[in-house]
């Protein structure tokens, strides 16, 4: 099992695993290598923080694994920079949204003897960004590690083993199955929110006043980074024109109901929308 | 002001309407009426209640204010039961969600000397019954009320001065203004959820394992109550289809963006999105 631990970006989700691996893996060694000075000098001050490396390439030289917590545009740039300095052996994987584009990506570069291995831990949220890391964001959430058909079995199960170590539930699946799933449970869930907003500020901007609990969390996830989203709609573009394109066609099956006045078929799609709804466990408390 | 409050119809909002105005009017005397025999025996036992009466008639004719807490459809028909044995200066309001055919029915067969004058608290829940009512459920909630061009400045006033009593924020406005503004911040966002989650259901419930915080707040509302829904809907039509008209062109709009590969289009579309919701206040604690 991985005891050399590296984070590159300490964000949300990279700040959150050194935290979770900390806590959850007796004897680990953290490392942790961030863009900007600032949040170095800050990673120094913490207590899962062991090793705050000056560069990149000194921060993988020693690890078994090495987390990539950067958005998804940046992700195989910044492994491609790691290729020159891993150990024999090591292991990297991310933390990004999409995952067919990363990687294939990622795999090509990959020196012999090293292997990366995508992972995507559904635990993201509207707040980004250090301060809102915390060590149990992992439990109970579900994370994808997202293997190739060349990946050697052995290192996936560590991989998949690393994250329930954290707490996570994991599911493995190709990168192209993960970019499916996501595009309808995430990535279109998002655009859908987003677009009601737009909508609405288009409308009357005034009528926020009277905003109740059900528009608050309908729109919430809207709140999001719009660089890291627009990457993510990006790179995982023709998964999403697929959905956007089915959800149309849901969204004129409810508009003939209505236009009909037929209730009968409204309620059939309410109660039926309802049925999914209800079986969706509840939030988990923080 | 009001003393003397019978609430017809105990659900989440008629018993929090009791509940909060037994805390909040001193000497205030609350009567109810529900059409079950067990609710109203439930409602005998419980301390915001003094009095249960048998029938409805029964239950107005002393109320100087009548609140019917019942679903929309059916808001219109106790109103009418009421007007025999209404007082006279008696004042009725509700707390459906939609106003414009409400008010407009009820109105017109109110006696002479009494007055209806519409209502719609916007503290709603998925949850819907009198086991999840509770004296604050108004607090900081927007309040309409909606009077017609007859109604005396007066009585109106009273009405909203009562919701106030509550903790309500209280907006006057005529109940046209009224559905336009709830078809865009209420209604549709709920039939969005609900088509999202039906949506969903087509293509793999077993991804409902995966569903992270974003999707669960999302499609939260998607669990009320389909016939509730259904008849909010079918009372809003025509203000509801003029919003689904202007939102089908704004998916359009960011599905445009996605397919042209524009990321500055797109991150423009998610930014502007963003500007709305971040100015929207955080939900209450309960």
């Amino acid at each position: 099992m991985f005891q050399r631990l590296t984070i590159i970006g300490v964000g949300l989700l990279g700040a959150s695993v050194a935290q979770a691996a900390k806590r959850n893996i007796p004897g680990i060694l953290i490392t942790v290598w961030a863009r900007k000075p600032a949040t170095r000098t800050k990673c120094a001050q913490q207590p899962w923080c062991d090793i705050v490396a000056a560069t990149l390439e000194e921060a993988v030289k020693n690890a078994d694994l090495v987390v990539i917590g950067a958005p998804v545009d940046v992700i195989p740039e910044l492994v491609e920079q790691a290729t020159s300095s891993l150990a024999p052996g090591a292991v990297v994987t991310d933390v990004g949204s999409t995952k067919g584009w990363i990687c294939k990506r990622c795999t090509a570069v990959m020196p012999k003897g090293t292997t990366f291995i995508g992972s995507h831990p559904m635990a993201g949220s509207e707040k980004t960004g250090m301060g809102h890391a915390r060590e149990t964001l992992f439990e109970k959430s579900a994370c994808f590690v997202t293997p190739m058909p060349s990946s050697a079995p052995e290192t996936v199960e560590h991989v998949a083993h690393f994250w329930t170590q954290l707490g996570a539930r994991v599911f493995v699946v190709t990168p192209e199955e993960h970019d499916r799933i996501t595009a309808h449970i995430s990535h279109f869930p998002h655009m859908l929110a987003s677009c009601l907003c737009r909508y609405l500020a288009t409308q009357c901007t005034e009528w926020k006043t009277f905003v109740g609990n059900g528009l608050r969390d309908t729109t919430r996830i809207a709140a999001g980074d719009p660089t890291l989203w627009e990457s993510i709609f990006s790179s995982n573009r023709s998964e999403l024109l697929k959905v956007v394109k089915g959800f149309q066609q849901e969204l004129a099956r409810f508009e003939g109901a209505l236009r009909k006045g037929d209730a009968e078929q409204m309620h059939k799609l309410l109660q039926e929308a309802k049925g999914y709804r209800d079986a969706i466990t509840p939030r988990k408390r923080k």
